[in-house]
């Protein structure tokens, strides 16, 4: 073991010879040193590294994955994993986010780079043991210091690189669904957008718009003309998102096929051969991301989509999945045929079945194909967790190439450490179920702790069957979520807004349009938490150190002003919500007619009617809202409305910038800085404009610690 | 449709010629009545019953089924499933109750007695719409009136008949595992319960004790000499409770099937041949239940296991469950055959591998077999739900026949209404899930609403790993179920208490000596439900009519003076609990050190540790608690004390009887009236004794509303 100072907050412990994730760039200057803080170190069985916790400590962290904000309690495995069951038994989801903080009279926190097989036993086989379990000999491990959850995170988001901002107008409300199969039926989704009012910024293109499920390609009998139409949705206001998976169809004079082929682009098996699995589009060959040429040359193919007009992508299947392989296939089929004419006792019949259902992302299939790595063959499953994480690489590397300086939005299903760098993350086939409003809600914290500020679930659920009050209770979730699209699963119920009662798009329209007015406010907190390397999504524990506080799993700080308590359980008319301190509650239902109340610090049960958001200000916070529009590009942000809760005084720094270059990279943004005071019996309000060119008025609601509002209109010259 | 008054309450409309399911017994007079209240019927499509709900109408019952107490929002199929995966988007579990109450300015019961599939879709489609849809022309539909909620409840348990009395033994904690496997492992796990000093008063034996699942058979390797066996184990204080499957196994000179063969007691197919299915003990027939004389048979064969001194017993499998049948099989193997030198499409692979997962409880099974009523041949999937109600309904006629007037313990998986006569059920494959714990706290209501108050859930989670705190909190709750069952599936984590740390074993110690000094409580709160055609467990809305209270669905009232509030979240350190009125807090962790509270109606946030059990004594209530021994025989009841929270006057009658026989049922049973009065600052207690021959004085803490306690002890004479 070498250890490595990697600054005042950070030491990087290094054990055999790892491989270069390229996570993080500084690795820091070696010192002497041969023991490891927190830690027992058991080489045995692979490397366990255990830490003994408090009964009360809490731990945070490990990104996507199941269970509570606080892990406690349970195995997980970071192993990227398609699987569309997320009970809440599975160990692994489709991101592998190897940070977590354990929080208590100590604080620390750990990141293990290794891009196969880790384990964390948080207190499942232990109570009181911290486990974490590596399946090779060759990693880093870093333990980042901190006196508080939110310097350690700080810290961590420093040292893995700056952030990914998606363009301003996918910060709108996204309608998706496998599949919008035609080019008549999306016309149909984004001309009811606008019949029915509904703010909307982009629709989606599943799988099914593809020839035969070959990237880069388009089925010219449902989409014909593509160019023309790409053009014409974008005309009414909307962008075209379509999907790039990650398995290319062995298909004979199909270019991007036979290019691979030719250049050796594709993962290859024991001999030397393209191995061979089958995906959607049946039998396919899987780009090997990690080498620098195939990422140039996979990322370049985006250009083919750009050319069209589109300006957005999500990548899938890259974990990769696998459907099938052929040996895993053949041996199904042998034993199905070996068993015709036995009289099969129950356990055999079972080994037939599970042969069956075990076909799907199979582990022996990661063992069976390699990647090129400076020349070497390395097994697949040793780098497993790279492979999505350098797929959306290559996609934000071909971006850089086609259009420096143009914000593409890109996110994408499998993940690593790092990979926020690149593009987003949402959390893939949830279902319909309320407990996956609550694992969503749950979630956004420990993705945010590992960068992936641009996220969040498919709203309503992907696969199963939604009901009108889930699809409302998590649209008014969503809404403060920076990815916030509804997606559904081919074979469900549709989930459209205008897709249920009236009374429901009445709400549901409301709710969206919520978004859009807030939209000053969520992309100014979103900008300046990637650009001073925060979290944009927090629990209370972030910034409350009380005990309750730090306990509470169902409520989130949004930004720095806000606090949200969802509603998640079916026919709830009301919930229990913890206030760390007075705050300001607005039931938001019409954001044009906002009425407000000021609690106590303390526990309140608040009665919620269907229609209604609890949104809570903070003390001495404000927040920033505009009207709402049919898109983000059309939104007016000349005059904006302030709500602020004062009890001395509030600061706010509204955040602007053009929305689509990445200019803010060399500060290229305009910030408004608002200060309110309270003097005597009035507040003084101090604005200072640097740079913003259209704001012209700001009108004040100021509800000082008694409730009593005070209106003011400000002009910002 | 012919309309029938059953009596003052209750209604039944008759379509077509219904199936004698025997459920109610008096089935009305004839009125002349052409309509039906509350409905609008739709005949179309199946018979469709529509009610327009108000938006503040709660839905209660059902019975063994998915999500919260108040059933909107969701679609519910009464077909008895064998699924072992309850996730929230299963439509059908074991059990077929089709009760409900609409419960709102308007107040009506509904119960739908038809043996094959009903749905209802209570808001799921349109949000205010009840619908109910009978896939069938022959039907009773009964419509119950009442005042409140437990009204309507009271009569509908009145209508079906009075429940299952278990011998009070099986009010004590029982362990189970699939499988202890031989009579070694039995007897370790027995003197473990001795050695750790933990109250237990059954083990069970799974599928594993039969020789090769053949009912009625002992595996004599394993357990040779089982006579003596099943003596040893009953001398060291613990039965054995053994399982019956409801396929017997197709073996040339395995008498049950010869006997069946000979005597024509099984399912036929389409030709008149025993139809055929494999489960546990591969190809086996199905005992025709709804035929008397093969009840009269099968039931008569739990002799052989009362022989040996078995007194309890679990009827398993009996929806019933197919693993396959040969049809199933054999087109399954056909496709895999067929699709070997195919290069398969990806739509051909999924519909190959779906065609083995759909193997498992396939529907088109159901209509390949036939049951005999009458002489006439009726496909099995009609009658479908009364085949787990008939089979326990055999055991318990065979009972009768065996040991008239002794109480056995039986319960099972598969149910249908009216099963509770017979004996209780288990919910089945649950998964050690925190929101199956949950799940078990909501369904205790809707299960006794339709009867089945000896119930429970396998306590930790059949499948999957459990942690500690699951496992502790579960069984925190778990006490307060009249069935007490821990039960685990093989190749999980150990689940008895002594196979955790030492800390989570003291912890499980204490919670279960907790149920076996409240059995003078439970058992007297649970005979009485029974003989009043009460439930035992209730949602807050049976007693207080509130907005407030009836909306409560994580509290439970257990029995007529305590209300409980488990906790159902991993890490938790605390909960929030809605007060109706004022109550006694007593934290119980060792019952022997008891101190209290007094919280005021309203909301709290109540702090509980991982040791501690928050249960509420409700306001003019007494409850009794005894000392706890290793099993309930060992239980000394000379002695009692009672915790009373009186403002001015508390009533409380202390059931007994012998705990064996079916004497209670002519009134042979104890009972001992206690009334404790405020006069002045003083509390008179009076206690009327009739019949409790054990029973020689009483303790009180007698607490005021201002939290004061007055102990004093009465002599009972």
């Amino acid at each position: 073991m070498k250890t490595y100072k990697v600054n005042e907050f950070i030491m990087r412990y290094s054990i055999g010879n790892p491989f270069a994730t390229e996570v993080v760039v500084n690795k820091g200057e070696e010192i002497n040193r041969k023991d490891i803080d927190y830690f027992q170190i058991d080489e045995k069985k692979g490397f366990r590294f255990s830490h003994k916790m408090d009964p009360r400590d809490i731990v945070w962290g490990l990104g996507e994955n199941q269970r509570g904000m606080n892990k406690r309690g349970g195995i997980y495995i970071s192993y990227c994993t398609d699987d569309s069951q997320h009970t809440p038994d599975k160990k692994s989801l489709y991101g592998a986010h190897n940070f977590l903080i354990v929080d208590g009279e100590v604080k620390f926190g750990v990141f293990v780079d290794y891009p196969s097989k880790v384990t964390f036993d948080i207190g499942f086989t232990h109570s009181d043991v911290l486990d974490i379990v590596i399946d090779g000999e060759d990693f880093d491990l870093y333990i980042v210091e901190g006196v508080s959850l939110k310097e350690i995170t700080g810290q961590f988001l420093n040292m893995i690189g700056e952030g990914y901002a998606p363009p301003k107008w996918a910060f709108g409300y996204q309608q998706s669904r496998w599949s919008y199969k035609n080019a008549e039926e999306i016309e149909k989704i984004v001309d009811s957008f606008l019949h029915y009012d509904i703010p909307c910024d982009t629709v989606y293109l599943d799988i099914d718009y593809m020839e035969r499920f070959k990237d880069f390609t388009i089925d010219e009998e449902s989409f014909p003309h593509i160019e023309g139409f790409v053009k014409r949705i974008k005309n009414k206001g909307f962008r075209l998102i379509p999907i790039i998976d990650a398995g290319v169809k062995i298909e004979k004079d199909y270019d991007i096929y036979e290019e691979g082929i030719a250049n050796d682009h594709f993962c290859v098996n024991e001999e030397g051969k393209p191995f061979v699995a089958a995906v959607w589009p049946g039998r396919v060959h899987f780009p090997d991301f990690l080498r620098p040429e195939t990422r140039k040359w996979f990322g370049l193919k985006y250009s083919r989509l750009i050319d069209w007009g589109i300006e957005g992508f999500w990548n899938d299947m890259n974990e990769p999945a696998i459907f099938y392989s052929n040996k895993g296939l053949q041996k199904a089929v042998e034993k199905a045929k070996a068993s015709e004419n036995e009289n099969l006792d129950i356990y055999s019949y079972f080994e037939l079945r599970d042969t069956f259902v075990g076909l799907l992302n199979k582990l022996e299939d990661h063992k069976d194909f390699y990647h090129r790595v400076e020349g070497k063959l390395v097994r697949h499953d040793l780098l497993h967790n790279l492979y999505g994480y350098n797929m959306t690489r290559a996609a934000a590397e071909g971006f850089e190439e086609i259009q420096p300086n143009k914000r593409f939005l890109l996110f994408s299903r499998a993940s690593y450490v790092g990979g926020h760098r690149y593009g987003g993350i949402w959390t893939g086939d949830n279902h319909s179920w309320w407990q996956h409003l609550l694992l969503n809600i749950k979630m956004m914290v420990s993705l945010n702790m590992c960068g992936f500020l641009y996220s969040g679930a498919d709203t309503g659920g992907f696969s199963g069957d939604v009901n009108a009050q889930l699809m409302i209770r998590w649209m008014q979730f969503s809404l403060f979520t920076p990815l916030f699209r509804n997606h559904s699963a081919m074979g469900t119920r549709r989930q459209e807004p205008f897709a249920f009662d009236e009374g429901t798009l009445h709400i549901l329209r409301n709710t969206i349009r919520i978004r859009y007015a807030l939209i000053p406010y969520i992309y100014s907190e979103y900008m300046k938490a990637l650009i001073h390397k925060n979290v944009y999504i927090a629990s209370l524990a972030f910034e409350y150190d009380d005990t309750r506080s730090r306990t509470v799993e169902d409520q989130l700080l949004i930004g720095d002003s806000l606090m949200i308590a969802p509603i998640y359980e079916e026919n709830a008319v009301g919930r229990y919500i913890w206030l760390p301190e007075d705050m300001l509650l607005w039931k938001a239902e019409d954001y044009r007619n906002r009425s407000y109340e000021i609690y106590k610090k303390g526990n309140i049960y608040l009665e919620v009617d269907i229609q209604e958001i609890p949104i809570f200000v903070r003390k001495n916070k404000i927040v920033l809202l505009g009207k709402h529009g049919s898109s983000v590009e059309n939104l007016c942000h000349d005059e904006l409305e302030a709500i602020a809760f004062v009890d001395d005084k509030a600061a706010y720094v509204y955040y602007d910038d053009d929305g689509t270059t990445k200019n803010y990279k060399n500060k290229k943004y305009n910030e408004v800085f608002i200060e309110i005071e309270k003097v005597k019996n009035d507040f003084e309000i101090t604005i200072t404009n640097r740079g913003n060119d259209t704001l012209k008025k700001i009108n004040f609601e100021i509800l000082d610690i008694q409730g009593n509002v005070n209106k003011k209109t400000v002009e910002v010259s």
